[in-house]
C-alpha cells in the first residue's frame, strides 16, 4: 500500500463578508475534495494545538510527524536546502525577501510588488555580493522562486541569536539587533545589515528595477533576512516509518523541509508556487514517484500567497485547481492500493491576512478507513465527521494505520 | 477586539431522577446561552482531562492557562490572597472553614450549616487569636464569606507536608499529622492543631453560637484549616497574554487566583459567592472593567454551592441569574468587537454532591468564530458542535485566536 498526503496551503479560511459568510473554500465547491470525504473518513486537525496560528514551517513540520516545538528554531535552513544552496554543519541560513525601501531605508514592500520572473536576474546580481566591512564571513545567496531566496552564512562566531522577523511595512530595514549580549550576535546582526545594505547599492539603480519604477511597480531595491538558524537534526523520514517519501513542492520552504528529512524531491515543471502554478503536473509527478516511493507530500503554496493578499477570488480558483489535482489524482489511484489524505496545514484568513488558530478540515480516504456520513469537504463539515478533532502529529501514524503498517506499542521485534 | 471568559463553578451536572433525567441546566431553559450557542460554536471541555475531577482552584487556573499539574500545591495562597491577607514568600497560607464539633472534637459538619453574615463577627474574635505552645509563629486569620476564610501562618521551620484534607463529617478533629519525617511538618501540624484548638476555646460560648444552638442552627465552634502551601511563583496573566486581565468573582479562591495572576479584581457590591449574589452587577462591573481591560474574567460561585447541598431547584434558580448575567451582557456588547465564552470550570453531582470528571459545555461566540449548527448550551447538546473536545488549556488560546492575537509558532521577534 501506498500514500498520498495532499497540503494546501493556508487552504482552511474564516467566513468572508463577500462571499455571504461562506468560506473560499465552500464558494469554490471542489467536487473532487467532496469524493473524497465521501470514500473517506473527516474531522478537524489542529496543526499543532487549538488556537495556535502556526507558521507554514511549523505546521508542515508537525504534520510530517516532526515535533515544530524542537525543530522549529527558524525556517532558513529549510528555505536553504530547497534553493538549492549547500551548507555546513556550522553555517547559519536565512529566508530572504525581496522588498521595496524608499531612500530612507523605510520598508514600503516586504514582497516587493510580489515580484515575478524578474527576479530570477536580480538574484544572480545579488549572488555576487561580497561583505567590505565583515569580510570574515562568507556569504551565499540564491533566488529561489520569485520573491523569495534564501542566505547562508560561513564563517567564525555567528550566532542565530538576532532579531528575525522581517520588517513590517513602514518600519527602518537594516535595523537588525542582537538579541543577547554576545559578541557573536552583534556581529552577526552586523554582517546581515551590511548584506542588506550591500543589495540595496547593486539593486537600486538596475535597469529592471529603473524599468519597474517607470511602469508604476515597485522596484525590488534589497534583500532582507529573517528567521536565520543552523542547521537542525532530524531524523530521516524513511527511518521515523520506514517509507520511502517524496516531496512535490514549489516552495522551497516545503522541498527543503523534504530534502533534510531525506525525501526525494523532484523539480516539477510548471510548479510555480503560486496561482499560475500547474497542479495536473503536480499530480503526474506524485504519480509517477509513486512508481518508487511508497509515500507522497503534494503540497501547493498558492492558496496561502492569495490569503496574504486578501485576494479571496484567487484563492477560489487555486482551490479549484487543487480540485482538480485531487480529480487527476482519484481517475489515476487505486483507493484499495493506496491511501489519500488532503489538508491545509494551517488556516489563512483573508480578512486578517494571516494564519490564524483555527482548526481546519482533514480528511483520510482508502479501502479501510471506517467511513462516517460526511460527503463535504469543508470546514463547516468537517466538524461532524468520524474522526472528530486531532493533532498534526497524528496524521503520520493514521496514515500508516490506514496502510497496515501502523506504529506498534510496545513495539516488539 | 476584547473578550470575556463567564465561569459558573460547578455549573454543568448529570441527569437526576428528580427532574426526569435532565439535568438542571436542561431544566433551567437558558434563553440567553442558548443565544450564544446559537451565535457561536460549542464542544465538550475536560478541564483538566478526560474523568479528572478537578478543585476549583485546579479548574480555574486551567481554563486560564495555567498547568494545574505544576502550580496546584494548594488552595491557600490563592484563598488567603483573595481574602485580602498579605503575605510573604516563605509564609504558609491556609483555606479555612468555619465547622462545628461536638464536645469529643467529632466533626458534625464541615460548613457549620452554611453560617453567613453571623461569621464576620466571629471571624473577628478568631482574628485575635494568638498561639501559646508555639509562640514562635505568628498566626494571621481572616474570613472572606461566610463559612470560609485563610489562615497564613508566618515563622521558622514551617512546611506544608502535613494532612491537608478538611476532615469528613464525623472524623475526630484536631489530629493534623506530618506527611514526612521532618521537624519542620511536624512542628507546622502542631501549629495547626493548636490553632484549631485555641479557636474552639474562644468560639464554643459565644454568644452568636449559643442563640444559633438555641435556634436550632449549627453553632460556628471551630476554624479548619486545610490545603496549605507556600505562595506558587506564577507568571503574570498581562506577560502570558499580552492581555490586560479583570476578574469579577466573589469566592476568595477566585478573587486569589486574580490577584496572584496580577489582574485587577474589583470588589463588586451584591457578589456574594451564594445563591443571593446579584449577577447582574457582575455583568456590569464586567463591562466596567472593559473599559480599561482587554479581557473580564467573570465567575459565579454559587451553582457549585448548590450542587454541594444537593439542592438542585437553588441550582436551576442561580443558573437562570446566570443566564439573566449572559443577557445583559449580550446586550451591551457588541459581538463583532468581543468575543464571549462561557463555560463551568468543572461538573459538581447534585446526586453525589461531588465534583465529577464529567466534560462541560463550552460556547465561544464572536465575529471570527466559525459557527455551527448548535443553538442550545447543555451538556446534551455540546457534544455535537464545532469544537468536538478541547481542554482547559486550549480555552485562553482559543480566545486569543477569534480575536486576532493567536500565538504563533515559531515565535519570531
Amino acid at each position: 500500500m501506498r500514500c498520498i498526503l495532499i497540503v494546501g496551503d493556508g487552504m482552511a479560511d474564516r467566513p468572508l463578508a463577500e462571499l455571504s459568510f461562506k468560506t473560499p473554500l465552500e464558494v469554490a465547491k471542489p467536487v473532487n475534495m467532496h469524493k473524497l470525504a465521501t470514500y473517506g473518513v473527516s474531522g478537524l486537525l489542529d496543526p499543532i494545538a487549538p488556537g495556535i496560528a502556526p507558521g507554514s514551517d511549523a505546521a508542515n513540520l508537525s504534520l510530517l510527524g516532526y515535533d515544530p516545538w524542537i525543530i522549529c528554531s527558524g525556517r532558513g535552513p529549510f528555505e536553504a536546502a530547497g534553493a538549492g544552496l549547500a551548507f555546513k554543519k556550522n553555517d547559519l541560513a536565512f529566508r530572504c525577501n525581496f522588498g521595496t525601501v524608499n531612500e530612507n531605508f523605510c520598508l514600503l514592500d516586504e514582497r516587493a510588488g510580489r515580484i515575478g520572473e524578474e527576479a530570477r536576474l536580480l538574484g544572480k546580481v545579488v549572488q555576487q555580493v561580497k561583505l567590505k566591512k565583515n569580510s570574515d564571513v562568507d556569504v551565499f545567496f540564491k533566488q529561489a522562486i520569485g520573491f523569495k531566496g534564501a542566505l547562508v552564512l560561513r564563517g567564525e562566531k555567528l550566532s542565530p541569536k538576532v532579531t528575525l522577523s522581517l520588517p513590517k511595512n513602514g518600519c527602518h530595514v537594516g535595523a537588525i539587533r542582537p538579541l543577547d549580549g554576545s559578541y557573536e550576535a552583534k556581529h552577526t546582526a552586523e554582517v546581515l545589515n551590511e548584506f542588506s545594505q550591500l543589495t540595496y547599492d547593486v539593486l537600486k539603480l538596475h535597469p529592471i528595477n529603473v524599468q519597474r519604477s517607470l511602469s508604476g511597480k515597485l522596484p525590488a531595491n534589497i534583500v532582507l533576512p529573517w528567521s536565520g538558524s543552523k542547521i537542525p537534526e532530524m531524523k530521516s523520514f524513511a527511518s521515523k516509518y520506514g517509507l520511502k517519501g517524496a516531496c512535490i513542492a514549489a516552495a522551497s520552504l516545503i522541498k527543503g523541509i523534504g530534502k533534510l528529512s531525506g525525501m526525494f524531491v523532484p523539480d516539477v515543471v510548471g510548479a510555480t508556487g503560486d496561482l499560475e502554478t500547474d497542479t495536473i503536473a503536480k499530480a503526474d509527478a506524485a504519480i509517477e514517484t509513486l512508481k518508487t516511493s511508497d509515500f507522497a507530500f503534494i503540497h501547493v503554496e498558492a492558496p496561502d500567497e492569495a490569503s496574504h493578499d486578501g485576494d479571496y477570488m484567487g484563492k477560489i480558483r487555486i482551490i479549484q485547481k487543487i480540485d482538480a489535482m485531487v480529480g487527476r489524482l482519484l481517475e489515476k489511484v487505486d483507493l484499495n492500493e493506496t491511501c489519500i489524505a488532503l489538508a491545509s496545514d494551517h488556516a489563512t484568513s483573508c480578512k486578517s491576512r494571516a494564519h490564524t488558530g483555527d482548526a481546519v478540515p482533514v480528511c483520510f480516504a482508502g479501502a479501510d478507513v471506517v467511513k462516517d456520513d460526511i460527503s463535504s469537504y469543508s470546514e463547516r463539515c468537517a466538524y461532524k465527521g468520524g474522526l472528530n478533532r486531532i493533532s498534526g502529529k497524528d496524521v503520520m501514524p493514521l496514515m500508516l494505520n490506514y496502510i497496515g503498517i501502523s506504529k506498534k506499542l510496545p513495539d516488539e521485534q
